[in-house]
């Protein structure tokens, strides 16, 4: 079936089932569409207005924590990717690596970046020289590519990706980790107040952190499926990076010190978590502070009124301009049909405009999130939307956390976790720090891991559910994309 | 020598000595940095943010004009490439080439885009189904690749840059020259009013068009070497790549068409242009349109009056604000030394408060564009840099076409021409269509091409300079980069 024709139908499967609807969401919806580079979408003007809102939100709050754009190279050369061990194991098997130059072969190939550690730290090894050149903050909005083999997932496994990239050097562990709770807090701000979506602050265990750093704390979320979503990231990487990039400044007594460490990042998979956590069978259910246009205005057109009603939607689109309204007003279209593109479309607030309306002095207006109409005063629309919109971003967060916390449940053996994964749901359950035992729970539950640890819940007795040994932590145990 | 030791002793070379200015003017205003990747350099924060500042501004004329912004794969797949045999020709010698993803050889080598119609068009052809779907306005701001073998020169022409590429689809050849018209001049408008850079838009000849179009207009400018810089451009396509990519619609007759397709760009090269067209001696000299500091407050510190001068400092910048002022307030460093940093920087006003200053209610004011100083009184500080930083706006841009008019002479056989050349001018030269004089003309000059055909001057019995047969045109004759 042709894209057009199949858009007119909205979405034809229920939220249940995932996948499919994830699938045609994202197509309907018009946010991307695959191409025939495996595992490399478009983002379409759609999502990508929402990835600017990501990008300019952050920025805000990153510039007040003293952080500052710039761009480093895509390309790593192999010399330079292979300084630090850890790192260059966990990244090198997803490297898509550039061997040619037209016909012409390179001497040294390049990594196609799959995180710029290893491209920005021989800079900061040359710029950095007392500390005075510290606290370093530099972040970059920019495109990776990791060439993963498992299924690609729209926005959320992706080969290429689109992130922000924020790589810090600070004179000492104390401040590297008081910077670490900013920033994550940054992140976390933005994706309650803007995204309305809750989430949960996690350290990662010592087998899922990053590759080459110290400590991971990471964002999470769950969607409908069970997944859990990892989000915005925070790892210290303690001195390992300086060493290994000879990042060295003076400090005040004029002794040579490493820099210590630290590097964040939000990626477009949060686009996909925000998609998957608030849309429903009709479509896309968008925030009003993540929207582009948060009202749309459909006047009801009749031949004799049709004037009539066009005039009273530009007033009250005058009224309510700065909600970035505007009105729908194309003739070859039904009511009914609008009503639906902009459903799918996700637009939070629809005003709906008629002649009986007009001499009633009303508007019916309908809020996407919980699909409610009632009829308002024309008089007093502006204080309406304004409430209303409001309305509509608290109750989405609220509705994120019910859904989150609807997921969770605790468990104290292995046939326990396996039920409630097999149910798509996330498990608390006690575990220790063998790295084997962590291997042993995702192969017994297909593939779902200690994805992070419970900040919380303190162990007092409890065995690891795997080798009946004494507990470490309890862990969240879940399938993530 | 050390970066940090060299930045204290400021730009050491004359203008004249362009290459090396440049490059010290980069490197200590910290603009810029090079890389261990051959021909990519480092954008820092400083030139950076006057990357944001392009964007912004652009996309906001942009907007006005229908276009949205997406996200396409940095990937092509070869197959994709090969479709329109000019393209191809024209970019495959500079592609980068991805063989190998991990260990694993890829069945299809991809190519790191050099320019993303060959990804985009395939898109744009499921996407296009009628008329109704016309006009499609689809702009990235993104990193490109094209690995050239010539000298890399920072900003200028490096193989890995930042830019805009704006695809558009209408639905007749007359839609699409007046749509060339509004961005182009855009894009003269964002030149002009933010980068205070005079220009002229020109068409190139046949051997210079892109290659795939069918005509290609672009923006020039001269920089002190007399180089031409090719700005920002419009490339009209015709229906060449339609019919390559298959992009057709149905008319409102429900005919089948192939559309009509422009392209435009502009690029991080803008911002080389810009630095040196401007930039002195001293350092770098910013347009207060770009510049994201425009006031620098330097008070005069005192033991016994240094609180007196740092709340006097404090109150001016309340009232100064609304232009990005700051205060550099570091007692570390002497008032002298802070001068030569800011001017460097490029800040466009620097105030100066001392204790006597306080005393007579006045303020020096110092602007970065002809280093000249004055009084003021505080009580007119926000009228009088209101007033400053509009006339440094206007007094740079007048500045501009002074050297641009400076630059060009006219010449009439190729012995003129090739004077011009040597003495880092620009030439106006008669010259016929065929491609061998226009070969000619460049080896005979050591590397002038006739860059693109004067709009305004008609040949009449002018002959060309190359085979002295009839001129079809007088076209603008010097070096790139």
């Amino acid at each position: 079936m042709k894209k057009e024709e199949k858009k007119d139908v909205g979405i034809t499967v229920d939220k249940d089932e995932f996948s499919e609807w994830f699938t045609q969401l994202m197509l309907k919806a018009d946010l991307a569409d695959y191409t025939e580079v495996s595992g490399c979408m478009v983002f379409k003007p759609n999502a990508y207005v929402l990835w600017e809102k990501v990008i300019s939100e952050c920025d805000k709050k990153f510039k007040k924590l003293g952080v500052k754009n710039a761009y480093f190279p895509l390309f790593i050369p192999e010399k330079f990717l292979n300084k630090e061990k850890e790192h260059v194991k966990g990244f090198s098997p997803e490297v898509a690596w550039v061997t040619h130059a037209g016909d012409t072969k390179l001497t040294e190939k390049l990594a196609v970046r799959p995180t710029s550690e290893t491209i920005m730290y021989p800079s900061y090894s040359k710029w950095i020289r007392s500390w005075r050149d510290l606290p370093l903050k530099i972040n970059q909005w920019n495109n990776v590519v990791r060439w993963e083999f498992s299924h690609p997932v729209p926005f959320f496994r992706t080969r290429e990706f689109l992130w922000n990239e924020l790589h810090t050097v600070l004179a000492s562990e104390k401040e590297a980790l008081e910077e670490g709770k900013d920033i994550l807090n940054a992140y976390k701000e933005f994706c309650e107040e803007s995204m309305a979506l809750y989430g949960l602050a996690g350290k990662k265990t010592e087998r899922e952190k990053f590759a080459g750093g110290v400590a991971s704390t990471k964002l999470h979320y769950i969607i409908p499926n069970g997944r859990v979503i990892e989000g915005p990231c925070f790892h210290y990487d303690g001195q390992n990076f300086a060493k290994a990039y000879d990042i060295k400044f003076l400090d005040k007594e004029g002794k040579e010190q490493y820099g210590y460490q630290n590097t964040y990042a939000i990626s477009t998979r949060m686009l996909g978590t925000m998609f998957a956590i608030h849309s429903d069978e009709k479509g896309l259910i968008l925030p009003p502070n993540m929207a582009s246009n948060k009202i749309v205005i459909i006047p009801i057109l009749f031949d004799d009124t049709k004037e009539k009603v066009l005039n009273e939607s530009e007033k009250i689109l005058k009224e309510i301009q700065e909600f970035d309204a505007f009105i729908d007003s194309r003739d070859n279209y039904k009511a009914g049909f609008k009503f639906n593109e902009w459903e799918l479309k996700g637009i939070p607030i629809r005003i709906e405009i008629g002649p009986k309306d007009i001499e009633k002095k009303e508007v019916v207006i309908a809020r996407r999130d919980t699909n409610e109409k009632k009829t308002i005063k024309i008089s007093e629309i502006k204080k309406e939307v304004k409430k209303l919109l409001e309305d509509i971003q608290k109750n989405m967060f609220a509705k994120s956390k019910t859904l989150f916390e609807s997921k969770i449940e605790k468990a104290s053996s292995l046939e326990e976790i396996k039920k409630i994964i097999e149910n798509k749901k996330v498990g608390i359950i006690p575990l220790c720090k063998d790295e084997k035992c962590e291997e042993i729970l995702k192969s017994e539950t297909g593939g779902a891991k200690a994805v992070f640890i419970a900040e919380n819940l303190k162990v007092k007795t409890e065995k690891c559910v795997i080798c009946k040994k004494k507990a470490d932590y309890f862990v969240y145990c879940g399938k993530t994309y």
